[in-house]
């Protein structure tokens, strides 16, 4: 089975993140690998909020960080997300938390345009990973082909 | 109308809630606002979840705050509340953050007890009010005295 | 004197920012406008955190919201931005928050560029104001005209 | 080496800790799992804010969430705590967050003594643990038992 393809997005790290050590607080990092996330499955052509309207909840059920450097205050953040694993009933995703080399300071454009990209680039700061269920509003858990066949077919399509 | 009496809750400061200033991220007063709400209404007998589970809901449509310290992480911090006014269809809450001047370094002890107080004690750190209409859970106004009698009531009696 | 230009910054509400109510948060108003003030601050062509490197804060000292209609998980959201008045001691923002008509479910580019506006566009959820002084790293008050002129003189400029 | 005891932390969950799914948003528990080390090192005879002052920092460098079940709004949570190993540079807890048996609706004493527990107790919502190096404040590594040998021996005593 091949990779899938990273998909990066791009993100301005927020004051409200950062703790007193001077650098942006851990939890922090899980909310990213969220937003990696929902714009990684907006890249395969599905909105996540629409995903929950149909009635799908996909939680965390376990999350791992290896934090290498801090992310600080106003870096520009590249959060590099792909599938992992999947099955008709789970899904895995792996991150990586990326500083640009871009000049951040001096630009006023924020470009973030989720693009697909076939090595992460920028300096390592952090790699984590996801691990969901599908379950329905009722909290059970649901097998996604059956439930919706047109997201199980997505995800397999952006394996090929 | 006299005026209500003052609710006390103490919470400690989270290395989450400072920012790189070495402080409290101002945000966090509001969340701190809402906590001393939900305290005072358990203290009226109530417990803010089931007021929702019976389809009501109580969002923020005005908030203020004036800063005249920060807190720090690890402060012991009193979250003083009261009702400022209230009517069928609207009400507002004050409130008081303050350091306490008990010794919090080395007590281990963190007695969150919430009480009455007749005059609020501690340093003052930020005064704040927050304003709020009932609504349903369509969303629609309600008056309170119609939809839910038993809660205007006791919102009604605290005042005597 | 003039009144001078919004500045208008995108993002993208995230799914950390709702509560069980379905709804964003409301202390992360707060948190956004402190985004629109870092983003116009950048657009006048400085960075906050260089400002900060000088020895210089800008707490906030009063924070006023008034909420309009929530912000819901994924919605485009626009942050309008611009200083009410200023000295040389203290400095007032005010905020729009507003969510744009633009189609934000099926694009998949973010376009985040910082833009000025005449005026303010899309539907107005949230309307603030953030006042604040200039502090030294000791958080005594200085004069910007005095300490950072050239600081100063920038502001200045940008209601001409 | 026999296993150092548990320390017991109870909070309560914030409004602002939920999200759309109604359930506290997973990123929470990294700020739990906070709490209960700042905790868990007071119940030691110190108190964190001071070991920073000391001119040490105890950075997150690797994290694991096992969510076994959601926390919600008003539950009442007992955090648990240990040092599962150390080291001169290094340090690990493990932690369990719990659901208290307790009648918490109720009740509006939130006793949040900090205590020693041979067994957890209540219902596991989320298992977790960090691992941390100690540094100096110019993120530099250090030896524990060297920069502060009065720390390191706190720590090795609490295991016997």
């Amino acid at each position: 089975m091949t990779m899938q393809r990273w998909i990066r997005h791009r993100i301005r790290v927020r004051y409200q993140e950062t703790d007193q050590m001077g650098v942006v607080y851990h939890a922090n990092y899980l909310n990213w690998l969220e937003i990696g996330r929902t714009e990684m499955i907006r890249a395969m052509g599905m909105a996540y909020h629409e995903i929950e309207k149909r009635g799908l909840l996909l939680p965390v059920i376990e999350a791992q960080l290896q934090c290498v450097k801090p992310a600080r205050y106003d870096d520009l953040i590249d959060i590099y997300t792909r599938v992992k694993s999947f099955s008709s009933v789970r899904i895995s995703f792996e991150n990586e938390i990326r500083k640009t080399l871009d000049d951040a300071v001096t630009q006023n454009i924020n470009s973030i345009v989720t693009e697909q990209a076939e090595v992460p680039s920028g300096e390592l700061l952090v790699s984590g990973s996801t691990h969901h269920v599908w379950l329905n509003d009722q909290w059970k858990p649901v097998r996604l082909d059956r439930y919706a066949g047109d997201i199980y077919e997505l995800i397999k399509a952006s394996f090929q």
